[in-house]
């Protein structure tokens, strides 16, 4: 009798429940809750209008995706919840909200639907930006060891910088707050009755380390003198690695989802950690890189190294036993669709329409006429700042060599190939700091849909790139961790390495290098680097011009 | 009785007459006339055809402007040939063409209709590219002293590779010309009926000065042994300074032209040079920019200085009595053309449309509205290399500071303000190498045309820019050689001084620098010239991008 797991990835936008054969990695039914309330960027539910940089979700759209999209999969595919082992769930992250005790959050109380600071807090609300500045200048000055491993930065968008933001301006919510919880592990809760802290989240945006543990009270009341306490008094000290169980449906989450009450959950997780493992793949030596509007690229090590400028280096962040590395380029796709927007001819426009194919489309075949070099032109990729490897959000894009001949298709190629040699200053950063990069995969949307890039890719890093075999490999990772969490002996699997073998799944075709263009990238990416250095250490003209521009502009 | 001077200005696709009264600068009438030929790029008129970079006329074409033009004015001002004193000419240069020892140019003859080389070559030939690199190599390797009165570089523009294409394609051609000459002075000779040789062609364009004379023939024999004797042969070494009475109309000419037998007719002269006194100005200290699709900088100096990149320097080249010195930026109009062309989305068009109005206009309205400093925006000026400072035609465009809320009008503004820094950049160098600049003058097209343009330049080099009073400079500038030809005793002037100071004129209003944006610019300029002499002269990343661009392309 076959068994399944499943996924449950909650996006930006949206959330999705996938069912998997647990077996054969089958893929039996996916089904799609868009999020009711969206994102809030302009005002709360009840009218009240919101900052700027801000973005807010409300927790009960998640319930909505469980409530909806569980038993949506189990009627597809015609599965019974008995079969049903397991099921694992994936967030975007740090998205943070606050709770009681009971898991209610305090925007479900009436007295509070009008405060914002109630709210969930989205991965990209930014709101906290000052917050994170003040952290990172004191533990600068106090000399704090975690600095290190997160290339030396906070950024805004984690957890510490959130909570500074509501003790500041809301104190009334941080002291009604029994918990402050990652929205991952408060829908594990929902699940299980119980509350759990993943080791993924906890680690890259918390600060904690399984050999160091969180930052100190010290730090904390030098950040301000509420937060002394806050790692016992809102989060808890027992941090759960990836791969273990969580604990069991509730009848109450079973009522919710349609699951028979047992059944297995797993520990809460990150959508691009727990991709990794959808492609079948769980040792060193692989980076993935997962690429959208902006990349997150995954490796491990099996030993802690400090590499400039990665995001964060997690031990059991990713898979247990290894030290999981986190680094990203911050503009891949936003970059196209910005050339798209602001620099495309109309008679582009005009011949894409005649076509019937999109301008996107338009624009890569011709680009894809084009041989490497034959443009003369060179960008750096930093139209939204550099997140890896130099960690600075001051820098700005560059194009340069342009002639009276220059061609919309040729700076579009540029743009591609400037992201392409982003991505392979990070992967020898790996390399150079003792963490090797042997084999390269890719995932997310536009993969699929930009094979010019994906060959670009291939050439300027010169290494085979594999590609992921599931079009929703968030929700398969999940629900391989849900099959993990079920255990072996009620049809999963014990450990991450044999789920991901069997569950994990790879396109069969890949993106192989061509010779004759890594020869020429070669050259590039040379010059690249020289730009790359110059403009990123060397000579602050970018820093300074934006400093012009905010004298200018009065900010 | 008024008397009157006619200027005629030889464009590159048109010649115009002007019919100005002496006393008053008044002008009562003007009549153009296109070349038939036009530019012929592509094939000869017997239909053969031209290797590409070639740029070819039909000396037809000008004397027809002189037969159409002269009567027109007449007829249109309705003045009588007896009170025009005296005329002017004004060519582009180096246009050049091989005629017998009576003026009869050797395209003119049956035999030679078919040969390439009988024609005239108009300034942006550009097949003698080679010839130029070669010259170059030969004369520093002598050691050759007119170098550094050139920026270091002599032109393919100009004559002597013109002639080397010659004698090593054609030396048939070589031969059977008596005499290689400038157009400007050709048409004189028409006139006149003798040859005269300008000093503003001989030394902006043959290397010639009036210490030093012409390169020896020992240089010209190291470039190509039958052009020994070029000189004596082919030119003569009788230089006439600017300002001098050339001759009197023949009999022949008179009747072509309907002009009385005897008038005054001036040297010939250049139309950027030409247009100088054109504007009331005779004096060091003043700079006139005339810009259109590249801009051509003339000043005058009271000695000769050697000035990094100038592109020439040139005793009595301007006016008598001073060093003329002249400089370049060979991609301005071309620029902002380029961004129209390549760069400007589907919605501008549109919009510009819908309200009437050209793209460069609702473009130039968009740009207007940010202040100096707010796009965060800084590009270097080089997308048709650099034609002074650094005299460098391997070196290309650089944008630099975009993000992902950078708009089109922002790079529009940013492609100005870059010839802005490129302007001041010059005006400094010859400053700061003992040719101080107190007073700045435009004339041109796009002058009229873009205001904003105009306000950045002054507010770039916070200097009032005083603007050409004529629609027609350059052949104001004619007319006023004209009446000095003719000279006082004949109702005209005895100096290129006293005319100028009658003739010339300016428009009544001028753009002011407003402080506020000076302060701005001060510090983008900081940047500009930080990045100029990076990539200009101490890290060669574009010159090796083109270098991998050519060995792609296999050129």
């Amino acid at each position: 009798m076959a068994k399944y797991s499943i996924g449950i990835d909650f996006g930006t936008l949206s959330g999705r429940a996938l069912l998997v054969d647990v077996e054969t990695g089958a893929e039996l039914a996916v089904a799609v809750k868009e999020y009711p309330h969206g994102v809030m960027e302009e005002k709360l539910p009840n009218g009240e209008r919101l900052p700027i940089d801000y973005a807010l979700q409300h927790p009960q759209d998640y319930l909505d995706v469980l409530r909806e999209t569980i038993p949506a999969v189990l009627k597809q595919a015609n599965v019974s919840p008995e079969d049903v082992i397991g099921i694992g769930i994936d967030f975007t992250s740090c998205t943070v909200l606050p709770i009681y005790r009971d898991g209610t959050p305090l925007c479900f109380k009436e007295e509070f639907k009008g405060n914002r600071h109630a709210y969930v807090k989205l991965w990209k609300h930014h709101a906290a930006q000052d917050q994170a500045n003040r952290l990172n200048r004191i533990a600068e000055e106090r000399g704090e060891t975690f600095l290190k491993r997160y290339g030396g930065k906070i950024s805004s968008e984690w957890m510490v910088p959130k909570i500074m933001e509501i003790v500041e301006e809301a104190p009334e919510i941080y002291r009604e707050m029994d918990r402050f919880i990652e929205a991952a592990d408060w829908i594990v809760m929902m699940l299980t009755g119980k509350e759990t802290r993943n080791s993924c989240t906890a680690g890259y945006k918390l600060m904690w380390s399984k050999r160091e543990g969180f930052p100190s009270k010290d730090f904390f009341k030098a950040l301000h003198p509420l937060l002394e306490n806050f790692i016992e008094e809102k989060i808890g000290q027992e941090i759960i690695p990836l791969g273990t169980k969580a604990g069991e449906i509730t009848p109450e989450a079973a009522k919710l989802t349609g699951l028979k009450p047992g059944t297995a959950v797993a520990v809460g997780n990150v959508d691009a950690h727990v991709t990794f493992p959808a492609l079948g793949i769980t040792e060193p030596g692989k980076m993935l890189m997962i690429i959208g509007t902006s990349t997150c690229d995954i490796l491990l090590g099996k030993e802690e190294r400090i590499v400039p400028g990665m995001c964060g280096v997690v031990e059991d962040g990713v898979v247990p036993g290894f030290f999981g590395y986190e680094a990203g380029q911050s503009c891949v796709g936003d970059h196209f669709a910005w050339f798209e927007r602001t620099c495309v001819p109309k008679e582009y426009h005009e011949e894409a329409e005649r076509r019937g194919v999109t301008v996107q489309d338009y624009l890569s075949e011709k680009a894809a006429q084009l041989r490497p070099g034959e443009s003369g032109l060179l960008a750096l990729d930093w139209w939204n700042g550099n997140r890896s490897v130099l960690v600075d959000v001051d820098l700005t894009g560059l194009l340069l060599g342009q002639t009276l001949a220059t061609k919309p298709e040729e700076i579009y190629r540029a743009l591609i190939e400037a992201t392409a040699f982003g991505a392979r200053m990070i992967m020898e950063t790996f390399a150079e700091n003792g963490v090797p990069v042997d084999e390269l995969y890719a995932a997310g949307g536009i993969v699929e849909k930009n094979p010019l890039m994906m060959q670009i890719y291939a050439d300027v890093m010169n290494r085979e790139i594999k590609l992921a075999g599931s079009n929703q490999a968030p929700a398969l990772g999940s629900a391989i961790f849900g099959a993990i969490a079920a255990g072996r002996r009620n049809g999963g699997y014990d450990d991450v390495f044999s789920a991901a073998k069997t569950m994990g799944k790879l396109k069969s075709e890949s993106y192989k290098p061509i010779q004759e263009n890594v020869r020429t990238y070669e050259l590039l990416f040379a010059e690249y680097r020289k730009l790359h250095d110059y403009f990123g250490r060397f000579e602050h003209v970018m820093k300074r011009l934006k400093t012009i521009k905010e004298n200018v502009k009065g900010v």
